[in-house]
């Protein structure tokens, strides 16, 4: 049973303190054997990758087998019902859809000086995506990272994903197929992340690696960073609902649980103004753990992290929204937008009650790579963004460079940077002299 | 004197793979000190603050002088010339107009299905700015960090800033001013950026801190990223310079110097598809060597990093500058904006003869923060974005749930993700009753 607070209570604050400075992951120190890892693969490249694979896999390849061939992608794609098919490319069209909008525009104007500024967005040359094998393998995930890179115009995606004891997820595949991924190798661990980062003979280094993994993969990426870019690195998923009595309790505590069930570190939270109602939910929460698949997870989950919060007002709903700074923030309330426009750390926000955070996991458009563990407060979720990046334009005039050039000169002294000073000032004795 | 490269020569490809994977920086491993520095800023708080600074800065203060207080403020500033003080404020002016147009617009739309999607950017609340004291206080860089925190809407701005013996440099405070800066602190290094991270009984945390910093600094930083946001972690500064036989050369070796001059692990590389210009440029940095200020700086950073590459076609020159992928680039030739607009990786692009890079270093208006060490491949300069972070919005209605949820509760079983299709579930049940 997840812990009940309410904001009238004298101990509140402290409480509320101590849920959110909860530690809930805890991260295996394997930065010394990822070390080893990535210096064996920029050392001995192939080999070491497959010598790696073959011993954390159990999974004989030789060089050629590293990349799925054409025809076995089709042939694993072949196996997918056509259900499924048409579920992955309704949420593919949709995230794609939501991701072209988010395209910035290259912009160019002349200033009253007479200057030409400006910018320019380019695409990443090459990406690389890893993708999580073993148990918990989603193709929503490769969804929500390849499309973006390829709506940014990312040219060559190469994906990465390890295939244990040579189990493979079709759909993983169907997904990368869908989503334009132009290479997969059946590849995991720091070894992969090194693969791509430094390339080895059969796999061409990549400019920026995104996509969750485990503790090997999380600590070969923060490795990694400064050769290529990384996206972030995701701690356990999290969920806040505020919702208020008129509601069903079935639905919100479905909606707490399909965060639980992701992660015995997951944390979901309920903040409601009527203490009734917080009640209601719980029991159904407890009523639906009596039968769901994952309720071994999802009630570890709901036990050490789970909360009900019980407000006065939706004003100390909103304060408390921001001080936890949510991945995911559902708002089951009467005046969902009016709230939602009040809220100002949250990765994603759901608005309303026919919005349960599940359509936004699959379907809905926004991608569901989101800041965890309150990072909502400095960071964004995965967007076309991270798979660009941004070329300032300047073009002086010789006119501009007369007017603004003495104030660079002047600051350059005052700075004691006299080549600086003076590559401006040759060119404006220049001007003088003409 | 630098090295010479020609693209024509059979050993090229070898020379500039080397040139590329010249290892310029040194740093110190200084992580085992520095996480000690924020245990103990985190354990004791301002103690610990000036209780390092006494030792580290030789500055005894007690917490009450932690702080600059509006008065030693104004007094700094009335130090600094009219002159100076215009220049500061031209520059800022000109930084504000640029960055105010990189403000991201708020998107929302209704799609067919009838879901109502979109995004909203908001500032981070609060951030802190780190500025180097010393030998190397500069502050165009106060005006570069502080000025797109303002007008990304940061609401609190602090700065820290060491001050070795008393040490201050008014024009840093004046920049700070005039950007906007709201609290400006006397500390620096691990223990500064600790502070600013975990918050002392003085120092109020942040939530993203950017600005440069010695190894120290650097180290903190990657040390607190996660607690809050950083930005960059910068390398050595470098310029390269592709430019005809129809300059100056002395323009182009100034322009040179100016990156050269900054640090004896900076580098400046000229391309020119005219070997003579080329011994032109280089016998001219060879003359201005002789009595630069900065010359043993200069001049160790030519020796040990410059580079003159003569190219047979500007093609040529094209490819190998997206192979280097420049902090910044200087294009010095007859067609300048064509060939900028072939350009895929560079942090900023100075176009003809008339914009020398120092101009881009304080009063051009784009960042002069920029990415390092080819990092150009995948990373942009600082800007609004750094002080902004994106919420996506999503709002179903019942119709576009019937319409699109059934695709997600597949996807959800497909994962094994029950409870999530469950959320979903429960609601088209409901409709299909209604």
């Amino acid at each position: 049973m997840a812990q009940f607070l309410n904001s009238a209570d004298s101990g509140f604050e402290e409480a509320f303190r101590a849920l959110l400075a909860a530690k809930r992951e805890d991260s295996p120190d394997v930065d010394a054997v990822v070390a080893e890892i990535i210096a064996d693969v920029r050392a001995r490249g192939d080999r070491a990758v497959l010598e790696l694979t073959a011993k954390f896999d159990r999974l004989e390849l030789d060089a050629d087998g590293l990349r799925f061939t054409a025809a076995e992608i089709d042939s694993y794609c072949a196996q997918v019902s056509a259900e499924d098919r048409v579920a992955l490319e309704l949420a593919a069209d949709r995230i794609r859809a939501y991701h072209a909008r988010q395209m910035p525009d290259d912009e160019s104007w002349t200033d009253a000086a007479g200057a030409r500024l400006g910018w320019r967005w380019t695409p990443v040359s090459a990406a690389g995506l890893y993708v999580p094998g073993g148990i918990a393998t989603y193709p929503s995930s490769v969804l929500m990272n390849a499309v973006p890179a390829k709506v940014a115009g990312v040219d060559r995606l190469a994906m990465v994903v390890p295939t244990p004891d040579g189990a493979v997820n079709p759909l993983v595949l169907l997904a990368a197929r869908i989503a334009g991924v132009d290479e997969i190798y059946r590849i995991g661990g720091a070894q992969a992340v090194a693969a791509l980062a430094y390339g080895t003979e059969t796999i061409a280094p990549v400019d920026k690696i995104t996509g969750p993994g485990n503790a090997f993969v999380a600590a070969a990426k923060r490795r990694v960073f400064g050769k290529v870019g990384i996206d972030m690195i995701a701690g356990p998923s999290e969920i806040l609902v505020i919702a208020d009595r008129d509601n069903d309790p079935d639905w919100i505590a479905l909606d707490l649980l399909s965060q639980a069930e992701h992660d015995e570190s997951a944390q979901s939270i309920l903040i409601t103004d009527d203490a009734a109602f917080g009640q209601a939910v719980a029991q159904a929460v407890e009523a639906r753990l009596q039968t769901l698949e994952r309720r071994a997870v999802a009630g570890a989950s709901w036990r050490d992290f789970g909360a009900v919060i019980t407000v006065r007002t939706m004003d100390e709903a909103v304060a408390l929204s921001d001080r936890i700074a949510p991945e995911h923030l559902e708002l089951c309330v009467a005046e969902a937008d009016a709230l939602a426009e009040r809220i100002t750390h949250a990765g994603a926000i759901f608005i309303g009650a026919w919005t349960p955070e599940a359509i936004g996991d699959y379907v809905g458009g926004p991608n569901h790579v989101l800041p965890t563990a309150r990072s909502a407060r400095f960071s964004s979720g995965l967007s076309v963004m991270d798979f660009l990046k941004r070329t300032t334009l300047s073009r002086m005039s010789p006119e501009a460079l007369a007017q603004i050039g003495p104030a660079a000169e002047r600051l350059a002294i005052s700075e004691s940077l006299e080549a600086h000073g003076l590559s401006v000032r040759a060119r404006l004795d220049r001007l003088n002299k003409d």
